[in-house]
């Protein structure tokens, strides 16, 4: 059987010539005065540069972290631990690395305060700018939904922002849509490198010059101090291939994917009782995101699966918990409507063909549950 | 010109056979309910079990990380987070991320003392035994010095630590000599991927079956909650494979290095006013350290580079520091001793060809870094 992959947004395969750029990477310690240590150095520096040139940024303001996590996480209490005291204001729709960390800064005796998002998931930026005080030193919002794929008007959210410093959590908009951290005035951002065909185990924080935040990781000083441990060179390097192409063949891919996933959501959305979750057009090319009435969103991407198709109900990070997500109950959804949804993500590999296949499998595999359903939903709606 | 790799303690090349098995990996999502994602799944946690297999925990008490330096982080923190206040007992040879995260913590309220060694760089019991008080509840012990190579008796050490939890880093004996942590008594233990041909980005923490600490990344649950972030696969599928691997021939692997090593120290040992530091005896088969009067030890690294081989003085993490090493200054060696120290380090690819070049080419080149020594080695010995 055929199994096809719809679940890009949750982690990537490896771009092939991501793989081979890591094959051919010195192994040196980058920390070594011998010359495996210099070749390993250099590496490591024109890897940053090649990062840093995707966001324009400079390369002295990208830190290598191990994963978007570690790097929200660095953002946050980094920023937190130089401050003191204060508040910070999140979205209400944040990757769970960013509520977690909240939760326990607040734990810590800092103030979260959470901004409403629309049905859309669009921030309420009116919402951010009452919830900005006086001691608010930092606003961190996810820049692409993770779930339903809503891109966020962050030059807007910036301009509101007064002298709280701006983090954006792009995990999932860095690499597919253009970002520039100097026109969207931000001072940190987090990308993460296996969310975009590059290899798991990095990510990076972009670090505005001049900002000063505390490292979580404390040791041998690597990484300008800020984030200690042996640097992982192979899987920066890869990270580093995987920028180039993304500036390379973003834009094309990214009208390929378009395509493909306005034919699917075009299909899908025929089906009765099924709904788009997410902005109809803000949103990240590749995410396609729905809700279908008396359909249990776990049993789905279970019969789903066995049709060889994986899809996510929620994303990857909450999905083993049974809790509705916190991010369509965000948007306005009643717990068992989200519990009725489907992301299907789409990637490099997705082909038409896998749209037509996805498509003459959905209708059929919702009428099955439908049948079956304790709601009755033919009784129902007839 | 051959190039001989002398700094196996830094870091190593990837054995071929982890490398296979990495490649062979598959990318899903541990958190993905699909198939890709339950095949991660089991990846996962088949390579847990071998991991844990080598030091004899249960795979439930294995937490996978990024580094040993996040581990040592982990392993610190966590624990004082718990307890939230207390003292805690390192000794005066840790590696960095073990200073440098005690010394944080000092920061925030916690007390810290270091235990004396001797000058072999064996830990003084009776002064652990001094230090430790009432509220002390943490001891860390690096098992094996990252410098010297000194191996530390750690049955002893847990027999006087009695309330105190024992952590023990063992970045540099994992996978090189026998370790089991019911044996040992350890409550916390950290073993490092990179050291042992396995892939950079991983380590790991061992944490006896019972013992709460508190996470230092927050996120997604990952790690039973300790440690959140995608799960890196590849890479621990390719630690899981360097552990099995280092299981089968550690022994055998180990008495070719200490052979090789003897060789070297013999030969090197030859050269007038050259002293061995570290233990005689009590030290990892693959490493070997002096040091040489009238040497200063960074020109000694960059002229044994220009004749192509790479090795280090003082350990990677502290060489691109001006400073002394800690670890030599702790053994009592004045800080002109510690900066004309050198650490050769043997690995999997060291043959004796290598060492006998090597022997021919160092007595060469301290030689005429003597005649141009500002403290004129000839008169003054003459």
């Amino acid at each position: 059987m055929k199994r096809i992959y719809f679940d890009y947004a949750s982690t990537t395969p490896l771009d092939k010539r991501v793989k081979k750029e890591m094959d051919k990477c010195v192994f040196g310690n980058t920390m070594s005065l011998h010359s495996f240590g210099q070749e390993a150095k250099r590496v490591l520096e024109a890897s940053r540069e090649k990062v840093a040139g995707l966001i324009n940024a400079k390369p002295n303001e990208i830190i290598f972290t191990s994963s978007a996590t570690e790097s929200n996480n660095l953002a946050l209490k980094g920023l937190a631990f130089k401050k003191k005291k204060g508040s910070i204001v999140i979205s209400a729709i944040e990757h769970p690395s960013i509520l977690e960390s909240a939760k326990w800064l607040s734990s810590q005796g800092f103030v979260i305060k959470k901004a409403k998002v629309d049905k859309y998931g669009k921030l309420d930026i009116s919402d951010i700018e009452k919830l900005i005080e006086e001691d608010t030193f930092l606003v961190s919002i996810i820049h692409a939904s993770n779930e339903v794929g809503t891109i966020q008007d962050i030059e807007k959210i910036r301009n509101i922002c007064k002298k709280a410093y701006v983090h954006i959590d792009a995990s999932q908009s860095f690499g597919k849509i253009p970002i520039d951290v100097k026109k969207l005035g931000v001072d940190l951002l987090t990308a993460s490198s296996h969310k975009m065909y590059g290899p798991k185990g990095v990510a990076l924080l972009y670090i505005r010059e001049g900002l000063a935040i505390e490292p979580l990781l404390h040791g041998g000083g690597q990484e300008q101090g800020l984030r200690s441990s042996t640097i992982n060179l192979p899987a920066i390097a890869g990270f580093a291939k995987a920028c180039q192409i993304a500036k390379e063949e973003m834009q094309e891919e990214s009208a390929r994917l378009r395509k493909l996933r306005d034919r699917l959501a075009k299909g899908v959305l025929r089906i009765k009782g099924s709904y788009l979750n997410g902005h109809p057009k803000d949103r990240l090319a590749n995410n396609a995101h729905f809700r279908f009435d008396f359909i249990e969103g776990e049993s789905l991407v279970v019969q789903l699966d066995l049709a060889g198709i994986a899809c996510s109900t929620g994303s990857a990070c909450s999905s083993i918990k049974l809790e509705p997500s916190h991010v369509l109950l965000a948007l306005g959804l009643k717990p068992e409507q989200a519990h009725g949804s489907l992301r299907v993500s789409l990637g490099k590999e997705t082909t038409e063909k896998d749209i037509d296949y996805f498509l003459l499998v959905l209708p059929k595999i919702i009428n099955q549950l439908r049948l079956i359903s304790p709601f009755k939903w033919n009784t129902q709606k007839k």
